[in-house]
């Protein structure tokens, strides 16, 4: 699953030892496995291949450039969803044919940005975007494509939180279905505007593969309708939303999911249409783990905490959606070396609260979690930390946001170096000498 | 209550009116009115007078170094969470006598760095923090002073969200009240430290004046059976907690807290002893605004959205907490100019879901709001922004974090520059040329 595992009684990324990286870079950092990415993209672009789809990688979920230019060079293109994660793009050597920009509230400079760099899909939220998208077209005189990001009104499975949502009507994401395509026309009737087709997105993370084939077969319902009427549908972006394994065994693999998408689109594949994915999660997440190291251990009513250098702020998952990451000591004692994520059958395991620094009650990253016995001062991995990890990182309670850290075998690289005291403030403190006024 | 205040129709700060801010800097935009702070703080401050109290403002609510040496002219000491916090508090020229230091998770640098600067008081949360402080302080030859944090096991009212609730029992923060006084009579022994008293902090916002009545009776005790065995007492510090206005009039006055507070105090502080307050939230809220923009107006099902230029990156409570904000458009219809935050008298009101342009459900600004009509480019005033708004942005999405700025009667500062593209990127870019590889 990926390249993160005890060896020797320690946790190694590929040929490195996390002991190494801790030591020569500090704690929190996240550390990401080169192999373990390129090998997620090549697995699940090989369980597609027969469609040929697009790839664009979800710069949300993981966005430095280093890792983007990674992907970039196996074929991956990027999903972006703000100027920012355009930049990035940009940064990281990315063709703009395999640029894609969502986004429910893309700002002017935004359209215009990619309409400059003629990317290959806006996708549009609404009639308000058509219309501002065709008037900076006309201004730039470059016709971009785009499509309409519909909402299929699904229902995901019971395992999707329900902050992250997003193809239920009334949501804030796209056009609902009984409207896309009397927008599909407006856009199509454009001369500015070359509209292509469709994007959905379903939120995420979704197991049940049933979720797509429900959406699927209402878009695909959409498109046979337009077709009907003489329109060329020739774009299909099915999105991202696949999941990635947090514990063992629980999310279905790419070929379950291929196995239910494929066959639908084969026909429209076979007249020439594009499929673009927009995976993020499920490639990125296991490729990544937050390296930290065990700071306190204090007793608290009957609860054991371990109060470790990672919080909130150096990975948000768990305080913002409850979410369940693997975590375990980077040398944990011979007997309780996990060969699996359930850890059920260790010796001498004790329950914990982990928790971070921030001075904030949701700043626990574990409650009650069965480890092996603590000591402050070991590293400690928080695990399946690749995707919405880094990016949703935060200068809360003035902490300093995390290093990153890239090994490819036995090679180790920073890829972002840890924030410092200086660069907290250096915004506030303004050439113009008012930096010693108020 | 604050200075923000509409007037020929339109939105003020103090005496600039918030459309030229938003000409000049652009939105989102954090904009602070300078009177209104030291307003607050003043009339906190007095409301306590009696019991001449050390007010240490929480910059964990509010940190940009322009606005802490504001209130460190009018006299206010920081309280700061994190090494980050004590070097805005430095930048900021507040005295290190006035500079306290809490946190559930210090690393031991942040810990020597507190004591080198021989700051007013560390308070400390568990037994391991004691044994750390005090090898510290033995190699850098400085006797701190510090506070044990007690747990006062006091359950907040139930309008304090279970996520910011800090003094129950089994809870991260603090050590058990039965085990405080073993805790202060190991740190008396240690002839490295001088420990000074207690501190309890209850959570925030705690709406009801009683729930401090509880945690102080209970603390008192504490004092005195310590202070029967010989030990002297001179330090409480009653932490933060107390609530800002969010609606109108829903939140107990400083007189009403003081009236519980004070005449619990009048004794210790009669001997000699120094009470310390952490306020933040309630001197902070009301004296920001995050200023936007309406990006796009939109149908999604039966709900009318407006999607505007800032969401849960640029200000996450409501995303994060499901927190309420009274939010207006900064020039509204005439008949829909509100005198107070209870709009329900006025004429030609809509409803909407107020968004912002994150690619998350969660990135609801409000629900089912009561609004004008809005129009897409107009300016849009997200009011209370001023505690834990700007503190709590984050680059999610690659959104770029917004500008601050300060009024102050008619003048208008710039106090931190808005992010650029190339900010988000700039530590990726490493000086040994490994930007070019990966």
């Amino acid at each position: 699953m990926d390249e993160f595992t005890y060896r020797d009684g320690s946790l190694w990324c590929e040929g490195v030892p996390l002991t190494s990286v801790a030591d020569r870079y500090g704690t929190p950092t996240y550390v990401y496995s080169a192999s373990t990415l390129i090998d997620h993209y090549r697995r699940f672009a090989k369980a597609f291949d027969s469609i040929s789809p697009l790839v664009c990688f979800s710069a949300k979920a993981l966005s430095n450039i280093h890792l983007l230019r990674l992907l970039g060079r196996e074929g991956a293109g990027i999903d972006a969803v703000s100027g920012g994660e355009l930049h990035r793009a940009m940064v990281a050597g990315i063709d703009p044919e395999r640029t894609v920009l969502a986004g429910v509230g893309k700002s002017s400079d935004e359209l215009r940005e990619a309409v400059r760099r003629n990317i290959r899909c806006i996708n549009v939220e609404s009639e308000a975007e058509v219309e501002l998208l065709s008037r900076i077209a006309r201004e730039e005189g470059v016709r971009p494509r785009l499509a309409i990001r519909v909402n299929p009104d699904v229902a995901p499975d019971q395992r999707t939180p329900a902050r992250t949502t997003t193809g239920t009507r009334g949501g804030k994401f796209g056009v609902d279905i009984e409207r896309a395509a009397a927008l599909f026309e407006r856009a199509a009737a454009d001369e500015a505007l070359r509209i292509e087709g469709f994007h959905i997105h379903l939120g995420s993370p979704i197991f049940d593969p049933q979720v797509y084939a429900v959406a699927m077969d209402r878009l695909l319902a959409l498109v046979a309708r337009l077709e009907a009427v003489g329109h060329r549908i020739t774009t299909l972006n099915l999105g991202g939303g696949f999941p990635a394994e947090y514990i063992d065994r629980t999310a279905p693999s790419w070929d379950d999911f291929a196995e239910v998408i494929v066959h639908r689109l084969t026909g429209f594949t076979r007249q020439g249409g594009q499929v673009i994915f927009e995976p993020g999660r499920t490639i990125a997440a296991n490729a990544g783990i937050l390296l930290s190291t065990v700071r306190y251990l204090k007793q608290a009513g009957d609860q054991q905490l371990a109060v470790i250098d990672a919080g909130m702020t150096h990975i948000a998952r768990a305080a913002m959606y409850d979410s369940y990451h693997f975590m375990w000591p980077v040398q944990p004692p011979a007997e309780a070396i996990p060969s699996s994520r359930d850890v059920s059958g260790l010796d001498g395991l004790t329950t914990y609260d982990v928790v971070g620094p921030i001075c904030e009650s949701s700043d626990y990253l574990a409650r009650g979690r069965s480890l092996p016995v603590l000591k402050a001062g070991a590293h400690f991995a928080i695990f399946t930390a690749g995707a919405y990890g880094m990016t949703m990182t935060s200068n809360y309670n003035s902490q300093l946001r995390p290093a990153e850290v890239l090994v490819h075998g036995d090679q180790v690289s920073l890829i972002r170096r840890r924030e410092t005291y200086a660069d907290l403030v250096g915004l506030e403190l303004l050439d113009d000498g008012s930096d010693q006024g108020d």
